[in-house]
């Protein structure tokens, strides 16, 4: 086949997919995650190259789990081989920043109608302390507990009446109100707490517990994000085995590489070393305490969302520092210049209704020398410290000069 | 006060407005609308002036109310007197289209903070054969009457509750969400549902019931419009004590007459025939079947919303009929030449984050022949019908002419 025929079969099967938000159970129930395992972020991460912070954050799921009691210990079993650590891509799961998922977590679990895959992914902590910006105080291991023993059973039930939510429409309604979906989620998330009231009402759970999972969706306009993410993991996973085809499945990133895979080239992972994000801190924070880029969360730039939809999305323009409208137009032509198409689905309003940019191709990258720009959140360096920051990454040029010679010599 | 000055004084009040959404309770209780009483959008309008729909409307309200068993016996009632019929704009209320309102309806409370008075408006019914739109069958009442008894009651207890939505917040974030707050409202509408999930379960009621209701707000995209209005009254209602300026403070058709009212003449309505909108018909329906323009629903237009925020919302461009971006953009443009200013909370993305044109002057609006542009829904002509389509209405020019000789002459 050529490559062209390829790309284009190839990008057909990722915008064509039905992703549906159908259940919320267990990680060990729905992906198989067993035994003393975390996942994590990104490509795979041999745990002596990981940074202070996912390794913070890895050691403080081992001791949600139980597996440990402290810190000290947590990290031993891990190097003793007795807990086990992988990369979310791996189990048909995304993870975003850290991306921890341990077996006991909730994970929503989203439904490929198109090809019938299924993808997974923990439910959004909210912001300030989590998990997964590297925060491992107390405070993050009651809330994971509580997502475990309140809110997943009862998003779960809500799901399962529910029949399943129709997720590439409300995507498409939220990208014409201004979501890029991974800065922004504010009509994403409103959207499916308007859906999901309903069934969540007529689930029969206890009132008071209800309250609480309705406030706690209420008060995150980020509830979205790891929705959209496993909606991305659901459309691409698919597409890993288009044969001759030099679009891009997967972007990730684990805090110390930046990791792609390639339609043509299976399973294999091109990396190089992940760069800084350039954005806005919070007040007290600045570039010098930042982590670099990590996360799974890229994975919505694959799909044609995040920096590719930045036209849609003026609001997050200013948000990530990037100035206003005309530059966010600017990021959205620049990111067409190495993609294959358009999106038929998440259309832009302020480009007289252009689909979003999407499906990256390897060629393209390396031709222009243009790489991805990926709107990113920014975590601190220092574990525990959380989330300082928003901005824009790059992904880096090596991994797609790799992934071109690789496909040269396949 | 010289003239300048007093518009820059009433245009703050306006925009100062700080109204928040804090009850939902019977007409009689809210407003002391009482006895045998039915209001109506626009100026005040004589039976006997009123085109068919709106007459089909009050027939269909008497007989809601159990005042009559049939149109002919509801219509003699008004025209003997027993049932009096008036503007719902005289009580501190508006309504939508026929903007009926009668004692038992469950009315949205409107709380203005900044200047401490209130405003009332009906809990939108939906779309398809509705009263506002002049469907006057069985199912219009049955819907009524469930709103009066499970809806309102319902919300009215969730609201309290809350202790107040803030409107002025909610409606900044859905104008940047793509709402022009006329036409288009699925952001306010989610906005609003995400805020009222956690009051709304602990309200204690019946799930059944409940969940009734949740469907009900989740099914209409529309569900804020009505709320938006009572917002505008709530904002606007302060200036109409303010002498000396040309500020428009309401604009409203009963499908008869356009009327405005100006902040330095008092309570008095410049009125002339209102006009057909144009726009876009659903299947089956072309500008013959149309009602000329009705509604109090021009109370976001004179708050710097609707066609005048059409900028924010592409969307609603292609939906009313008037073209893309640009076409948007030259709408919102063109407004602001007849304003006072532009809103320092309603922001447009795409236009760099200018606020919308607002605080519309009868002496701009003379001087430069632009007449203020409506952002409307469409009635059938032949009562009964329901909404026919969308599309765009301009106020008379005449109005405006009438209240600038008055103002001189005042």
């Amino acid at each position: 086949m050529s490559i062209k025929t390829a790309n284009q079969t190839t990008l057909q099967r990722l915008t064509e997919a039905q992703p549906f938000l159908v259940d919320c159970v267990p990680a060990a129930q729905a992906m198989g995650l067993t035994g003393r395992s975390v996942l994590h972020a990104g490509p795979p991460l041999p745990w002596e190259r990981a940074c202070a912070t996912v390794q913070a954050a890895i050691c403080c799921a081992v001791r949600y789990e139980g597996w440990a009691p402290d810190d000290a210990a947590a990290r031993a079993l891990v190097l003793t081989g007795e807990v086990r650590i992988g990369p979310c891509h791996h189990l048909a799961a995304v993870g975003p920043m850290t991306g921890i998922i341990t077996p006991s977590m909730p994970v929503f679990v989203v439904e490929n109608r198109a090809h019938g895959n299924r993808a997974h992914v923990t439910i959004n902590e909210g912001l300030g302390k989590v998990l997964r910006f590297g925060a491992n105080d107390a405070s993050v291991v009651e809330r994971l507990r509580w997502l475990a023993g309140e809110a997943g059973p009862i998003l779960g039930a809500a799901l399962r009446a529910s029949g399943g939510i129709d997720l590439r429409a409300l995507m498409a309604q939220a990208v014409r109100m201004g979501d890029d979906m991974h800065q922004r989620n504010v009509a994403a998330s409103s959207l499916l707490a308007r859906s999901l009231m309903g069934p969540l009402v007529r689930s029969g759970v206890d009132a008071s517990a209800l309250a609480r999972v309705a406030d706690f969706i209420g008060a995150n306009d980020q509830f979205f994000l790891n929705i959209a993410m496993a909606a991305g993991k659901a459309a691409t996973d698919p597409c890993l085995s288009g044969a001759d085809s030099t679009l891009v499945v997967t972007m990730a990133r684990n805090g110390t590489d930046f990791g792609i895979r390639a339609a043509g080239l299976g399973d294999r992972w091109f990396t190089a070393p992940v760069e800084m994000p350039k954005g806005l801190y919070f007040p007290g924070f600045g570039p010098e305490d930042a982590n670099p880029d990590m996360g799974d969360s890229a994975i919505v730039e694959t799909i044609g969302l995040g920096a590719f939809a930045m036209a849609a999305s003026p609001s997050v323009v200013r948000f990530v520092g990037a100035g206003g409208v005309q530059e966010a137009i600017a990021a959205t032509e620049e990111m067409a210049e190495i993609c294959l198409g358009e999106h038929p689905h998440f259309k832009i309003p302020t480009m007289d209704e252009r689909g979003t940019p999407v499906g990256i191709d390897i060629r393209k990258v390396v031709e222009t020398g243009i790489t991805p720009l990926i709107n990113t959140g920014i975590a601190g360096k220092i574990p525990g410290t959380g989330q300082i920051g928003a901005g824009i990454a790059r992904a880096p040029l090596a991994c797609f000069e790799q992934a071109l010679e690789a496909f040269g010599a396949r």
